[in-house]
């Protein structure tokens, strides 16, 4: 059968898996065959033209197949995909075949140009793409319909006829990968590079950002730590340190937008132009026309979407709201009967005990933040919106808006109903370690401990010790095809934000914030790098320019942590001691110290370029060249005219 | 000598004059030979091909000269400048000479096509990229230097030898013109669309933006007006109309964000591509190499640029400042010194010299507004910027911040430190009122009647009663040589921006500053287009996209008025009777309300987009269609090369 599909075959005789694609046990043969016909078919008969061969596993069961292609034809998709690479003369292009000789590394017989994450993209990219002609249905099930330029992937996937596709790992670079990252304790910068040609620019980026940010997190622990130990709460040393806090944390996010230029400059991603957004997987509606682009696909009324997000989600989200704070409530009901138990019998044991009610609190925040998770999931689906990126949007204001309130309601409580800084401080730090630990260990140490003991009984099913390295490709197959999927950086993200929450907008209630959010970004870059390598399936590569709409959700909080801090300021009684005859003035001069920093920050995040000025050159020599380029282009056309025009 | 010029004039026998060159008189006849011939040379000399013909006037001195072209020439001009035109099918798209059977209304015949502005800048824009080759020098003149790549007019016009460059006004168009726009009393719109046309869609944007203003104002003059005449001074009335206010500044600026992307749309210059910077004419260094387009021009250290900035034209605006609000406190002396005397004699004429301080502070402020404009003029040119935008960006800075503290700084003064409202709504009505009377003076009627008396007098001196209809063309050129130069929309924003902050930053205190805002602009809107119709010369056109950094400036003005407004609420004694207890909860409740209310405005500053529906789907569309044409050009290629690579 495979001999038929393809006359790539007899031309690459190497064939190299790059990804897998598991079929539903059971699946017809005539739907196997049409699907892997319009696979490896050309692509002017409308195919995507890779290499497709089974996999044969012990039991004889063919429901998994492997993905490859010709270097040719990887070459060919990289242009369509619009990657940038670096030039000989080290400017960064995006690659086409035609020039493919003016680019670094580039040799016919280099099959390391393109880097096996980069390969595994443009086969997601073709394979997505794959689109139906004049099929009225998949082939053997009627009920899975299709319509012209419908992709054939995504109604694979959501009819459950195709149970996943996922890129395959490298065994040999995860190891070494794995090896220079985490494998050995050292002081250093992670590999970015390297992670980015392993897993991508998007996942490269968030180890990027969390490095970035526990470094930049170091100047605030260490002035931190003598305030807690000595106990530092006058007046002017306070207000250095909040002050400190607040402008640095301006500069922080700023300079971030710096490192994330030219780490996206580097890695080709700042340049790479945006591809038209297809409609996401999950839409559904009835066949229409596509205003933009005419052609005939599911359109779904923006009233009918509008009325559920303001009739069913934003309701919900309230209600959700609302519980959160009536939690809180109950909370403060406990904490008080726990002073009230400490007042009356005095003892080692209740003074521990005056603690108990925030752990309780944490952990009922972390399980309400989980449980919302999922109902934000559903519901934002349930919404069906068109496009990828606005779902993200939907979903991630919801999250947020709920999350923010969960984690922050009863701190803002402590501090402005009732005044009480030494419960503030108690509870925010109780808040922040618990969470720590609690994210630390649901996040990677339970799957990593889980995904072993599966390993282990896998292997002793197949009844050998071989070491990882020298597993059988359908052994490998095998042992991914059941590892989690990982659903992107949207939760690691969340976890920073939320932290960062903790460390800025308290800072001057408790200093050691900081300190502790620096250690746990310590274990957070291993038992993330952890779980990357080990845990999870290998994702597929997402190019990205920048940590997107996070960039915004960071700069709103430290815009909110001004205002916390310039009213604890405020509050604390020193300051107050400041001003005996009139809380007026101390008011007044609160306010206007808060507008004077809320002003220097957005004049500072105006004034400081989104980009180092080298960057900034060489995208207007890019920018240049291809003016030029246009301009020579008329140019030569309109002397032709001329030439036309003289001789007629 | 003509006759050997081009070859063009034999094909186009109509040479229809556009643009007007008046060189220095007494220019040697070598430098005359080699520029002209420059102007007429084919593009692949490095000419312009464009036509040239001198005019002789009565005394026989030839140092002006007339430009035009061939219809073919500006239709490959359209295409070089990028002109954006509407097709058949009613979408926008960039003209091109090999699709220009799709565009409305063309036809090979048709010299309407282009109008008669947009013939002119793409003239001004050939004229301009007119570059040197080898030449060292302009030959004639061996001190205006020349290297590869300098823009042979602009050095023409530093070294004194081009006078200067102006479009003809064409007197049919313009008398049609002005009697729609302004020849009638009539209420309705202006007619933008035949602005742009004439003018250009700078200019017309000014009047587009001044008209939306005036129309935006209306309500807050409509609901003023009652506020004053009933002295409704009540706290929930006043509450109600700031907060009215707040909102409606919000809005009216995203919606102008709207009005402007539609208008822009259909003149075709939203979507218009940047053309690359070239430096500014009066830029100057020492010949280096341009990193960015690797050419030989002028370099100048940005070390050196930054310490001219840092030492020189910061001290000296800081001392502006400084003086300005030193004139400020004689004024208040002033006005102390009015009142003492209005209590010693009280009489009708004691009670009027009241407002003379207010009017003289408004009159110096004005001269010292118009002063520092020069100085401000005079060192950022100093500073020696390379391109205009960058020259623009820090001139307008400078003369922002003084304005704003020499317009305001009383008020505020009077307000937050006297406590005075009476007196500041007095200051403000006279500062409001005066400015308006002295700006339509000096800006309109003044330059209006000179002309006029000028006019006259050159018509005597032809001995003849002709109206402007019937003079010469000869008549018609050495009349608008004489007239003043328009130097852009620069002061026409700031004035708006100026009434703007009288209007928004102390509006509950003086509703009726909106009604003479409205007032004003309604004879703004005749006296500006009279003054561009019959005062000025006629401006080249300037494609642009939106009013650029004026949205941001008027942005900030209302974010400062939220601050000012609820300072002021909270300051009214109504307000103040609500908190009989505790001046505390006052100000905490004044800077809550602030909080919320400046929250409310950045998110819907956030949630109104910043293009209407159809417009954005008409962008996608375009969007999708280029990338689709990629698409196909990637799809044709990769065909042809498996082609070749399945046969060889």
């Amino acid at each position: 059968m495979v001999e038929s599909w393809s006359f790539l075959d007899t031309v690459e005789s190497n064939f190299r898996p790059l990804v897998v694609i598991e079929l539903a046990k059971g699946t017809k043969q005539e739907t196997i065959e049409w699907f892997t016909k319009r696979i490896v078919d050309k692509k002017a008969n409308g195919g995507a033209q890779l290499l497709i061969k089974p996999l044969v596993m012990e039991n004889g069961v063919e429901n998994i197949y492997l993905v490859g292609a010709s270097h040719l034809r990887l070459l060919l998709g990289a242009e369509t995909v619009g990657l940038v690479k670096e030039c000989s003369d080290n400017s960064m292009r995006a690659f086409t075949y035609s020039s493919r000789k003016t680019f670094k590394h580039f040799a016919d017989d280099n099959h390391n140009f393109l880097t096996m994450a980069e390969c595994q993209y443009i086969i997601k990219h073709e394979l997505e793409n794959l689109r139906a002609k004049n099929e009225k249905m998949i082939p053997g099930y009627p009920q899975a319909k299709l319509y012209p330029g419908k992709s054939i992937v995504r109604r694979l996937l959501t009819s459950g006829i195709l149970v996943q596709i996922f890129p395959l790992h490298d065994r040999e670079e995860l190891k070494k990968l794995s090896h220079s990252w985490y494998g050995r304790v050292k002081v250093g910068y992670q590999p970015l590079d390297d992670i980015r040609c392993y897993f991508g620019e998007t996942i490269a980026l968030y180890f990027g950002f969390l490095e970035y940010f526990t470094f930049a997190l170091i100047p605030m622990a260490v002035i931190g730590i003598p305030y807690y130990v000595f106990a530092w709460e006058d007046y002017d040393k306070y207000v250095m340190f909040a002050t400190f806090n607040l402008l640095w944390s301006t500069v922080i996010l700023e300079v971030w937008k710096r490192i994330c230029a030219i780490l996206t400059y580097r890695w080709g991603t700042l340049l790479m132009k945006r591809q038209f957004e297809e409609p996401r997987p999950g839409f559904h509606g009835v066949l229409g026309i596509n205003p933009v682009t005419g052609r005939e696909e599911p359109v779904y009324s923006s009233v009918k979407r509008q009325l559920r997000i303001y009739l069913v989600s934003l309701p919900f989200v309230c209600l959700c709201l609302y519980f959160s704070l009536y939690v809180m409530m109950i909370y403060f009901d406990l904490e008080q009967w726990a002073l009230d138990y400490h007042e009356e019998n005095e003892s080692n044991f209740s003074s521990l005990m005056l603690y108990v009610p925030s752990i309780i609190y944490a952990v009922v925040i972390e399980i309400m933040n989980r449980i919302y998770r999922y109902a934000a999931e559903f519901l934002t689906s349930w919404e069906n919106h068109r496009l990828e990126s606005s779902y993200q949007n939907h979903l991630i204001l919801k999250v947020l808006v709920f999350n923010f309130l969960n984690c922050f309601a009863s701190l803002f409580y402590i501090a402005f109903v009732l005044f009480d800084m030494k419960l503030l401080r108690q509870s925010l730090a109780t808040l922040l370690i618990t969470s720590q630990i609690l994210n630390q260990f649901a996040e990677s140490l339970l799957p990593y401990w889980l995904q072993k003991r599966y390993n282990r009984r896998m292997k002793k099913r197949m009844c050998s010790k071989k070491t990882d390295m020298d597993l059988s490709l359908a052994e490998q197959v095998n042992m991914e095809k059941e590892m989690g999927t990982y659903l992107g950086t949207f939760d690691d993200y969340l976890e920073l934000f939320l932290q960062f929450g903790y460390v800025s907008l308290f800072s001057c209630v408790y200093p050691l914030a900081a300190v502790f959010a620096v250690l746990n970004n310590i274990t957070e870059i291993y038992s993330d790098a952890l779980k990357m390598c080990r845990v999870y399936k290998r994702p597929f590569a997402e190019p990205t320019a920048n940590i997107g709409v996070w960039q915004l959700a960071f700069e709103t909080m430290s815009v909110i942590s001004v205002v916390t801090n310039c009213i604890l300021i405020g509050m604390s009684p020193e300051v107050d001691a400041l001003f005996p005859d009139s809380k007026m003035d101390l008011v007044l001069t609160v306010a206007l110290v808060e507008h004077l920093l809320l002003a220097i920050k957005f004049i500072m995040a105006f004034v400081i370029p989104d980009q180092p000025k080298d960057i900034q050159m060489k995208l207007a020599r890019l920018e240049f060249e291809s003016l030029e380029a246009l301009k020579q282009q008329v140019r030569a056309f309109q002397m032709q005219l001329h030439f036309l025009f003289m001789h007629r």
